[in-house]
């Protein structure tokens, strides 16, 4: 079912499911003052009170019962969040009282808003862009405080003002182009032509770049620790723990035989894991092979490799470890102890001692989130990054090719540029955006 | 610490924890307006808009990044939930933010709000009184309808107003015999003494009667099946779980050996226990003896006592069963069968026609609920209980006591009602009553 185009008075429970000491139903469109009045009980009609303004009163059922008691927010078009007229109920939070709310609404004519229906609204509304609107998304996600604020910009349009800034640089470069192609004996100007659309190659790069690193920041990161029995593995997962905030507990479900440890690292919200597949013993590998290696390397963000530095070295595999290389970390444990052998490619760590764990988790920062500096916007999520990634294609082409095939290139990036940002954008894309959505959003 | 006589500012999340589309941080005290100027940017300064307004605007960190956008209500003392100046941050619903918005709060001076800190300085400002308070907790907590509407009554005052009632009847009484005590041969008028203390009597032991029925609809009931292997346990569950709406999903841990089912069955709200000790064979019991009859008796509030009506029936030890009396319901199961044995004691039912199942749900609402009718105002908890309890117990004793010692009785019966909504209140008490509600309400 298509979201666009309708026009009807949605409604949901835009409050985190659970218990709560408030929660909040929100209801917009056409019909919402309406709803309101039917509900509402309080010295004011909602219909008649200006926007802007809250009212205290009781909240009632079709037989007159009180639902509850609690706060109306009255929002009129367009000075709301989806642009339409808005009411918000504020109530006791208990999932019982949300509901039969909710049940209220849905009797005086509204509809069960889709999942980010509220936030489409917006959208299409012109309140807010693509952009803007997937940093919403990502702020009601955001698990850590890096996650959080690099959304927080994307709300604050970051990321389209950069997009738009790039897209200002290209539309120059085609209009010199096309003003150029009744005379092609002059050419348009190196600085005018080369120069701007080399800038803008590196500026695609330098986004596309941070897209990994944003991505991570948002999803979190999966660390594998691997190793022979009494490499220390246990040792030093404990003392990550204990040494960053913990940021999410351990699930209910958790037994002996298998461990999830979140931590925040550099922003990065990290899962330990431990289970077949993941901290594992290096014997493990060996017996099984590269193509458990390869397994390792496709589902670990990075690997930590403890080696016991207070032991003579057992040799590993290099073939073994090939597959990993790039997400490799190699650590050399037990570093309080005197150094039974030394590697440059090792880290030395002592869990014990604390040596090394700082530079540890600078390390493993910089695997993670590379030299990409919080400040900047960042493309945050895959749909953007594709479309950044054709954009930059279209312009590497621009480069190569005579000014009448490079206009059709320009034309071409400063559309997939506008995706990112949300203009011609097709229904298709967008429900599929904005169904990833949490219902009441 | 005792949470009463503090008039610093609190703050705290009040929404439902997890992803939310939107959250609420509230602030109470007299530094709320303050807190909001240096939090809040938009087109007005907090401290100085008139209350019942909300703004939108953007909140701002210590360095002056953006937290993000939203809306602040602006609460002016007495007219807040708390009867202080209150603010409420009304943001995207993610848990960093919250957490981000609620650290920069307490930066300025907040001090985190004890559970239940917001509905006592309610109470305390005279807003709301102790029955009000304990409905407010039970709202947020209702698991189902009924619990809910009860919840509300009691927020509404019908608790109040009706032990308000009954303490104006014992006061006038108490009157009536304390005018009379200077002219003891005259005596009180029997309509004056006697008949308003009976009445008084009914009424609270009507209210007793209530608690029981009203603390099952809130914190829910435990129902136990045992029968033996093929009475149909496993299909009578799966019928009742099929007609009536499962309120909880099974846990995520759940697995074969273990199933923890709820439902709702008429307004309460219940949960089947199948494991170890609850829904169990009764050849297991019968081997174990009276002693894990008691056990089951103790752990469930309802025994329903399965026996497969279709084959020659197997005895069952009575003396096995005499420690559920009271609890036990006996069901001749697969009613469309062909009966080989009738027992009148025994109800019917038949999972796979759907046979006699009206009739169990309304049998276990008997059962739970007793005659209780919903419209009624209830005893909402245990100290509440316990209260009446006391009253019932001096106002029995004023009848057998002549007048002079039944007026302290009446005193002491008419301090006991006060209890329950809320003079006479130790702060112990308080703080017992307010430290069971969750934070930011």
């Amino acid at each position: 079912m298509s979201l666009a185009l309708r026009s009807d008075t949605i409604a949901a429970i835009s409050s985190a499911q659970g218990l709560g000491a408030v929660g909040i139903v929100r209801v917009s469109g056409p019909r919402a003052h309406a709803v309101a009045d039917a509900v509402f009980r309080g010295r004011r009609v909602p219909s008649r009170t200006p926007g802007g303004r809250f009212l205290f009163g009781r909240f009632l059922d079709a037989a007159g019962n009180v639902i509850d008691e609690g706060l109306l927010l009255v929002f009129r078009a367009p000075h709301s969040y989806t642009g339409e007229d808005v009411v918000e109920f504020q109530a006791h939070g208990g999932p019982a009282v949300l509901a039969a709310l909710l049940a209220r609404t849905l009797e005086l004519g509204a509809r069960v808003a889709q999942p980010g229906e509220f936030t489409l609204r917006a959208y299409l509304a012109g309140r807010i862009d693509l952009a803007q609107a997937e940093a919403v998304g990502a702020l009601v996600n955001a698990q850590t405080d890096t996650a959080r604020r690099q959304a927080a910009m994307g709300l604050q349009g970051a990321l389209s003002r950069r997009v738009e800034a790039l897209s200002a640089q290209l539309t120059r470069v085609l209009a010199a182009v096309q003003a150029m192609l009744d005379y092609p004996e002059e050419g348009v100007p190196e600085e005018d032509r080369e120069r701007p659309l080399r800038a803008a190659v590196q500026d695609l790069e330098a986004l596309l770049h941070s897209a990994r690193a944003g991505r991570m920041a948002q999803r979190g990161a999966r660390l594998a620790l691997i190793g022979r029995p009494n490499a220390g593995k246990s040792s030093l997962l404990n003392a990550l723990l204990g040494y960053e905030r913990s940021i999410v507990t351990p699930v209910a479900g958790t037994t002996r035989d298998y461990l999830e440890a979140a931590l925040e690292l550099a922003g990065v919200p990290v899962t330990l894991i431990d289970t077949a597949g993941l901290r594992e013993t290096l014997d493990a590998i060996e017996a099984a092979g590269v193509s458990r290696a390869r397994e390792l390397a496709e589902n670990a963000d990075l690997v930590l490799l403890l080696e016991d530095g207070s032991q003579p070295r057992e040799p590993v595999d290099e073939a073994l470890l090939a597959p990993l290389e790039g997400r490799l970390l190699r650590l050399r444990t037990k570093a309080d102890l005197p150094a039974a052998w030394e590697d440059e490619r090792s880290l030395p760590v002592s869990a014990a001692s604390g040596l090394g764990l700082p530079e540890l988790r600078e390390a493993l920062r910089q695997r993670l989130l590379g030299d990409v500096a919080l400040a900047e916007a960042w493309l945050s999520s895959p749909r953007q990054a594709d479309a950044a990634e054709r954009a930059l294609a279209h312009v590497r082409a621009a480069l190569e090719l005579p000014d009448e095939l490079a206009s059709y290139e320009l034309e071409a990036a400063l559309e997939a540029l506008a995706e990112i940002h949300g203009r011609n954008v097709s229904e298709d894309v967008l429900d599929a955006i904005f169904s990833n959505f949490c219902v009441g959003k």
